[in-house]
């Protein structure tokens, strides 16, 4: 038995055992050279919310060059049922399929393709699991990063939730957190490998290691004269821990050096902050900065603002590093063709029926550069002037006049990238510049209006037909 | 800029910045060989349920073994503005501390220390948010698990979740729901890691990528004559695929084979696992098994068995592998000594306020083995013959006569393990051991029954005598 963190988690072994099942069955009646195409897109937008925030691409593509069985793995196969020349496949096994993708941070939409994975029935079918793995959770928590940037009114996020985050996954909160609009981090790790600055101060056990918090906050100013943020709640935030920051502050001066500022992490952070704002002021220490944590997330950072407390800096935890409320996108990959077919999942739900054949998304924007709607087309069509929506056949939109844009592009070509991987501080650009020609209405938290996301007549009809077909046959 | 996957996770900067901040405010003091006790424990029970179990200490202890900067890690510090004294000195860091715990799989109760860290200032301190991370999820995992078991009559329980987990989390989140109670993962990877077997049927693109349900069916079925598990919700469950699925096992009987199962995944699932149920056993087909899958937790496999759904097998995925809906538990590290002397955080709630010194947990039981109530006492106590309630001074219980364990042991020295690790499996069986001794006021969803944990009076006395000083010293 191993341990998780000693394992190379790059193996294709990180997949679902029935891609497996379905690979080697596949082998077996010689059909794994078949070529098939994938979509990736999701049904609702996390949080109740109008929009999300596409994460993750950056790493499936990493990974994708990566993927593989050692023979280590092999050799574990070898227990499961499978045959020896299906081992013998999968040892020789690599990723080669093409991938089309929206650019990581893309602000997106629900049933839009945003992945499209084309290859062999093998390939396409075993990236599936850490390709829906890897981009639910990041698209997840980059949404809700914007969410909370959306309502801090240029106030400085920093991500401090390594502790509450569900394992591992913490460094890929990190990552996403970055893309949707934090900063820094207090995850050193995930601040070294994602090229962010490690944000941190000092903990309530600090202040206890001393017999006075005074004594604990002079110590810890004098070795960290840049940058010191003081935590002021151990004791009594208003009587104490304000007034000791004060004091070391004024000793600070005297050295030529300012506090950076004071950290308040219980109580209530609005009455709190502007009593401290006050202190701090009174003393003329106006430029001493007001950080605050404790259980935030963008609902909390909001009515902080409309109390009107002065606060200038964010550590945000639990909420954000897990995506609560929702913890879990509901994204999913399905077979749009295969054979040169194109293909659809029926359900009963017309809601739930897939969009069959290769597709491309258009973006449609108006003169000030605003988003309108998006066309889901197909592969190979224009831009079309009119969209259908999706489910309701009497209503369509007129495009004609607006300017638009493609947004699935080729990332990946028979297993090769086809560019070098985008910086995850570009990346998080990227989704700020894309975010801002969202307007408010889809952006509040209550109620937000519905972008939408129609279809072609080419693609509606299409899915008509192959609906008609599926039921018939299926009679 | 790397990528997580290609990162070394065990690297010393998994951790939080201010760790490394106070860690160089100590050293330059000349405080950091300082010994030292922290305590983890959590306030408030997952799921507002009753009980949870406490899991994870295995990887956390592997880790604590590797715990160490790499040269490259050094490096990289070198930009945060530590002094190269420090640097040096972390250079040689290792773990060398003392640790007690609870055995892992054992079920426990808010407010009571689970593990004890003693060590100096800067290697408790540094370990802390490691810690957190990995036992505060899988402990919230494993409690998941064990709740979706109480009320699966039984049932065979397969964890579905990697696609919907937190990113790499799905693999510790495999781990902890095996803990709990589960016995097979879809997650091959963490089969092959946890040793557990890797189970997986078909998926709805298996199907499409056929031109007929019949024809998938049968080619699977001829590749996976053991074990097969034929999806049956692709078209028309019970027009389409149930049917075929008979006309499958029919076949596979002629060959001396026999059908396992078939897998409902949407739809209404009591409804179609009673019609499914009827049609399969009147074509003579009663032991081919009914697995259902899609949403599933603890109340909806309740409600299904309530229904008098005849399922004998569960798939369960994003509910469990992310803790829905909590999504994390509240877990704390606090000093509970320094420098011999025992430390407290207070708060302006009691309840917030931590419990000085160095500890033990005793647990009490009556004649028929269930669980009484725990006592936390001061280490060197004996179990003491009555406890008082935390908060309320006035409320106290008797438990003279009961028999009682100690429940925190040595689990490493000097950063010498003390034992091997114990197997999962084991694990898993220690926590459904320990959970039949906990009687079913306390297991139950609504309401449970809140379990005793009280403190010796010598604790609570020494609570209050710290919290009176500390009180005046703050004034």
């Amino acid at each position: 038995m191993q341990h998780t963190f000693a394992t190379d988690l790059t193996s294709a072994l990180y997949t679902d055992m029935y891609q497996l099942s379905m690979a080697h069955s596949h082998f077996n009646y010689n059909r794994h050279n078949e070529q098939v195409a994938f979509d990736y897109f999701y049904r609702k937008q996390p949080y109740n919310g109008g929009f999300a925030v596409f994460s993750g691409l950056g790493e499936v593509l990493m990974l994708l060059q990566e993927f593989k069985f050692s023979s280590n793995d092999i050799d574990w196969l070898h227990n499961t049922g499978f045959k020896e020349e299906f081992l013998e496949f999968l040892r020789g096994f690599r990723f080669r399929g093409t991938v089309y993708s929206m650019r990581e941070g893309e602000v997106v939409f629900p049933q839009e393709p945003l992945v499209r994975v084309q290859g062999n029935l093998v390939e396409a079918q075993l990236v599936e699991t850490v390709l829906l793995n890897y981009l639910n959770f990041q698209s997840l928590i980059a949404t809700k990063a914007a969410r909370i940037k959306l309502v801090a009114r240029g106030a400085t996020l920093s991500e401090f939730g390594l502790r509450r985050a569900q394992g591992l996954g913490g460094m890929q909160a990190t990552r996403a957190a970055i893309t949707g609009g934090f900063t820094s981090t207090s995850n050193v790790l995930g601040a070294k490998v994602y090229g962010v600055p490690a944000v941190g101060t000092i903990a309530h056990s600090y202040i206890q290691s001393y017999k006075e918090e005074l004594a604990a906050f002079r110590d810890f100013a004098k070795v960290n004269p840049q940058g010191c943020v003081l935590l002021v709640d151990t004791y009594d935030t208003l009587k104490s821990g304000v007034p000791n920051a004060i004091t070391v502050a004024k000793e600070m001066e005297q050295q030529g050096h300012k506090l950076m500022g004071i950290r308040l992490d219980s109580g209530d952070l609005a009455y709190l902050a502007k009593q401290a704002r006050q202190q701090l002021d009174a003393a003329g220490l106006s430029y001493v900065k007001i950080v605050v944590s404790n259980q935030l997330d963008e609902h909390i950072v909001k009515s902080l603002f409309d109390q009107g407390a002065p606060i200038d800096i964010f550590g945000v935890g639990t909420s954000l590093v897990t995506g609560k409320p929702d913890a879990a996108l509901d994204g999913v990959y399905k077979l749009s063709m295969a054979n040169n077919e194109p293909r659809l999942k029926l359900s009963e739900n017309i809601k739930k029926t897939t969009l069959p054949g290769l597709k491309q998304v258009y973006r449609y924007h108006d003169s000030a550069g605003n988003f309108i709607a998006d066309a889901v087309a197909l592969d190979g069509e224009c831009a079309p002037a009119m969209i259908q929506h999706p489910y309701e056949p009497d209503k369509s939109m007129q495009l004609k006049g607006y300017q638009s844009e493609p947004l699935l592009q080729p990332v990946m070509q028979h297993g090769s990238l086809l560019m070098k991987p985008t910086p995850i501080l570009e990346v998080a650009d990227y989704a700020a510049s894309r975010l801002s020609r969202l307007t408010d209405e889809y952006k509040r938290f209550e109620n937000p209006h519905i972008y939408k996301v129609g279809l072609s007549k080419k693609l509606y009809d299409l899915r008509t037909e192959l609906r008609n077909k599926y039921k018939k046959d299926s009679l």
